[in-house]
């Protein structure tokens, strides 16, 4: 299968990578908005300009869209939905249904079949959650992440005066995640469930105790939460804070039973040293599905929930049911 | 959707409790190989013999096999197969291919669609096996099961003259299960991955030492691994060994990265009160799955592996991709 990756940051370096680890995959060109020139790619494969990839058409089975959610992809995806198979990891998740229906109108009108927002969450939790309330109808769910590098709230941090670089870790709180263990289905507020840690390095004018105050303060990022604020050097985060580690936990306890006499707990967890890897290697895995549910004629767009899992594993059913059943 | 239960033992009437947790199922009947006039379902739904079921065809979406995996399904499930769409929870792993062979060529030949080695193991730590290995190519599986009841293993401790009754714990060793959490992909014996706790009745004048040399020299079960034998009373047994507890872990350790140097961790695990009844959930949830494929003009033999997970919920895609995604 001939794949495109269209964006060349973390993620567009992840699913590089994460091509080279399938044999059946092959890296047809990587497509950037820069200037495709100042672009080298970490494999050699073909680096064009974002304008070029139409000429690229027969080179490419499925363009693997590795932009940013709130302004790239929405419309990215449609865009190039109408040429092309596409594989987005659209994480608004608010905005999903919108998207979704752009991306299908799109697909159907150009005979292509779409996937988005996959990745892990939305993608692998979404699955968890939606296997564990297919069993357990009778329960609740939890979802808990970290401890992680939240992109969202360390750009957050950067937009106040005064900060020149920040990190935000997001940590779930022990104590919550026993609680959610035990099946009693507690009702956690968002303080009660997970920390924020930030870690920032000041303008050497700047007046701190104003930034953590800022931080501390701001509405929907970190006012609900206990946030920590630790001031460091610029040498100390490129030392210590260089990784973009994440993870977390899908949780769903729920009862069976004629009287609801029994507990169940289903727990999924991921402990990743690379987010941007192991979205990507998620992408690659469901780009393996598109090509093959669109060799079935298949069209229009799907999520993960769509796909039967075989589709995604390069091994024959034969050798699925002999080796993983 | 109108199910039949064949076979109402204790995963039987795990199904049965299921059912009434799905407002959109409804039990038609359930069927015994007992006389059926010394059968009383617990919810007053029909009990009929083994051999009516031909008459009720019409009432019958779809047949829920409750039967053991030795005897029972082998020969079951194909010759239901060809009047009924039929889901199956056939566990021997090493004989799945000829069950599915089998299964699968009655299927087509009487235009039925049938799912077969559904329940968690096989079943939901299967789909969790393939996920992660699609996901990280490069990587290690580990299974443990447990804390939990093995109904083999206390079988055939009860078929040890002098013996009344037995009940054997699965334990997974928490050492081993760190060791795996590292990521350092070890290699374990099956002594270092488990424990064996048995817990004995013996008749009153039996030979107590050589019941616990029989059990711990028992080749298979319990040779290869540390052995704990306790006896006990009648009276404990059934006061402290009543429930059917189960469960385990699914973890998948892998690299990513160019030079493979980010490590993580995929981890599925359940802690299930009650066996049969977790069973019999995951049993009923694709027994919809069925239902609809079935409905779109599918026929043949399926495992887990080959259904959207979409098909298992009773919401539709539009209130999927909003809720769970």
């Amino acid at each position: 299968m001939k794949l495109a990756i269209y964006g060349y940051g973390n993620l567009g370096r992840g699913v590089e990578a994460a091509i080279r680890m399938n044999p059946d995959m092959e890296l047809s060109g990587i497509f950037t908005r820069r200037d495709p020139k100042t672009v080298e790619s970490k494999t050699g494969a073909p680096v064009y300009g974002a304008d070029e990839i139409a000429a690229h058409k027969d080179e490419i089975d499925a363009v693997i869209l590795c932009g940013g959610s709130a302004t790239d992809l929405p419309e990215l995806t449609p865009k190039l939905a109408r040429d092309f198979n596409v594989i987005d990891s659209f994480d608004t998740h608010a905005n999903i249904p919108a998207h979704f229906d752009a991306v299908d109108a799109a697909a159907k009108a150009g005979g292509t079949l779409a996937l988005i927002s996959c990745g892990w969450d939305p993608g692998m939790f979404s699955l968890n959650r939606l296997y564990a309330n297919a069993i357990l109808p009778d329960g609740t769910d939890y979802t808990f992440w970290g401890r992680g590098v939240s992109q969202g709230h360390s750009d957050a941090i950067r937009r106040i005066p005064g900060v020149l670089d920040a990190r935000q870790y997001t940590v779930p709180i022990k104590e919550a995640l026993e609680a959610v263990r035990t099946g009693k289905q507690p009702t956690l507020s968002a303080r009660e469930k997970h920390l924020r840690e930030c870690y920032v390095v000041a303008a050497p004018d700047a007046d701190k105790a104003a930034i953590e105050q800022a931080i501390k303060t701001m509405p929907n990022y970190f006012a609900d939460y206990d946030t920590t604020v630790t001031f460091i050097s610029a040498e100390e985060m490129r030392e210590k804070h260089r990784a973009l580690p994440h993870g977390g936990f899908v949780i769903r306890t729920g009862k069976t039973g004629l009287a609801a006499e029994h507990t169940h707990r289903i727990e999924y967890s991921l402990n990743l040293e690379s987010n941007p890897e192991f979205t990507a290697s998620v992408l690659v895995a469901f780009a393996r599905a598109v090509g093959r549910m669109r060799e079935r004629g298949r069209v229009g767009c799907l999520t993960v929930f769509d796909v039967a899992p075989a589709d995604l594993s390069p091994l024959s059913g034969e050798q699925l049911r002999r080796t993983l059943l």
